[in-house]
């Protein structure tokens, strides 16, 4: 098997050598700028590593995964002008590098060379992976629209927000898995699975995002502390406290958060004592390992010698213990 | 042979029968909206006119003519958006009815509905009809890119409005053409021909709106005449001028369109004398005759029987002839 990050280094390599028209360059420059920002390239290489473990021919599932990774970028760059971003990854974003119009349209022009690249699978594959990527971009845009609407409201339940970050995160996470174990050769119920297990550790991933947002060690996690308590996003966490809190940690919760005028380091301190309070870490936790244990037992039930097994399992773990 | 008529009919009765998602609601309702406004269906009727002009069902046609047609409304609500329009065909336009954001992650998810739509072909179809729907998706995205940068621009070139108008108007028609002809049975040979037919047809029938514009009869021409010269639209006409016109009259013509206050009656007057002064309306009359011509030499080609071929030449020229 394939080391995973030998395919993300390939994945790395061959978005550098991707190449669209040179006019109209305002079209197509901000699609290799955006690209060139980098990132994980998690994606396309968990779609590569499925056709790999299933025994299929990892050059085969290239074009396949660029077009996961370019189908990504282009979900950033709208979602960028929608969050108003200025920046991502330290780079200035599209619509702010050229304007907005350049954002939407380019943004546009992306998608459909999406299609293009996973066009490029045999003919027998071609209608079931596009049925898979037609799904998969839907569940991306309803769970973009929901987390949009999550901002106006204050009754979010938990289930809506599993419910969205599914769409928003997992079902790419699923959908790459699903399509690069079909190019490798894999059983449609095989397939399946192997998406089943790609969603439920996407689900897991997330949640776990959020318990470290507050709780990881500033050293090891990558983003500022208590990022998601400053900005008020609604995260598994405050979503849970507010179901749990009675009606004097409500108010005192809601008043943290209506405070226009805070110090970081307070309003994150006061936040994270009534999370401490309210134990919610430890939900937040069972929580995790629900949906980890969800993904292993998809994985359990897959077609695929013990030690391909292994290779995934390790490949979660890896991916669930990033800190603590 | 079905009559234009009812095809447009067939497709208008069939947008209503179109349904999306119910949730997220203001994800989907916006597709709906946008349908309902209407139009003429002109462009799924010519795929259903393909179809049948080859002996092809038409009710097989009918899925990818819808898609041509939610595809048409994903461009108008993403370029709604980049002009600022506040008004489509007198409804308010979904950025302003909702707002940006919807109308961006809408339009995304109306260009993913547009292909599952296109894939309700047959299996020996579906590639070859995705191609030149995925050609046809990015020249119209070309297209409104090149049509935006226009807009900063005082040097454009009568070849450069012919390929714009041919990127962002024609080469859906030709396209529609295409993929009916297809459908109906022809040899790719002649699904090409016609594609070129609706191509150069379509780049006539944009000359001939901009002839309106300025000519057309008040009574007859839908739009107000003239608006193209207020708003300073960078027509065939207007460029033409530009290359024709000495010193002095370039001179006039700029103040003209710089001039920030003015009386819209006076302006249109003033530019239509510089027009005709320099004799533009020929100009015009004969390049839409030669791009008329083209399209009708490919249809000599074609391999239909005369009859049919009769019935494209019939439509052809009640395109043309819309007023004068």
């Amino acid at each position: 098997m394939k080391k995973l990050e030998d395919l993300q280094e390939l994945i790395s390599k061959a978005v550098t050598k991707l190449s669209f028209p040179l006019h109209p360059a305002e079209l197509y420059e901000p699609l290799t700028y955006i690209l060139s920002i980098g990132g994980k390239r998690m994606r396309p290489a968990l779609l590569l590593m499925a056709c790999d473990l299933f025994g299929g021919d990892v050059d085969e599932a290239l074009a396949p995964a660029l077009a996961i990774e370019v189908f990504h970028n282009f979900t950033l760059m709208h979602d960028d002008i929608m969050d108003n971003a200025p920046l991502r990854r330290g780079r200035t974003t599209v619509h702010e590098k050229w304007n907005q119009n350049v954002a939407i349209l380019s943004g546009d022009v992306m998608l459909i060379e999406g299609y293009k690249l996973m066009m490029q699978v045999k003919d027998r594959l071609l209608r079931p992976i596009l049925d898979i990527f037609n799904n998969t971009a839907v569940g991306v845009c309803e769970g973009q629209q929901i987390d949009m609407e999550f901002e106006q409201r204050t009754d979010v339940a938990i289930n809506e927000y599993i419910k969205m970050i599914r769409l928003k995160t997992a079902v790419v996470l699923g959908g790459a898995l699903k399509i690069g174990a079909l190019i490798g050769g894999a059983e449609i119920k095989d397939a399946e699975l192997l998406c089943n297990f790609g969603e439920h550790l996407g689900i897991a991933f997330q949640l776990q995002d959020d318990i470290l947002d507050v709780y990881g060690d500033p050293e090891k996690f990558g983003k500022q502390v208590g990022g998601d308590i400053i900005s008020n996003k609604k995260t598994y966490l405050l979503i849970k406290a507010f179901e749990l809190a009675d009606d004097k940690i409500a108010s005192d919760l809601r008043a943290l958060i209506n405070k226009k005028d805070f110090d970081n380091e307070e309003k994150v301190k006061a936040v994270t004592d009534i999370y401490n309070e309210l134990d919610i870490r430890q939900y937040a936790e069972t929580e995790v390992h629900q949906y980890a244990d969800k993904a292993f037992k998809a994985l359990d039930e897959i077609n695929l010698p013990e030690d391909h097994k292994q290779y995934l399992r390790d490949f979660a773990d890896g991916l669930m213990v990033r800190e603590n």
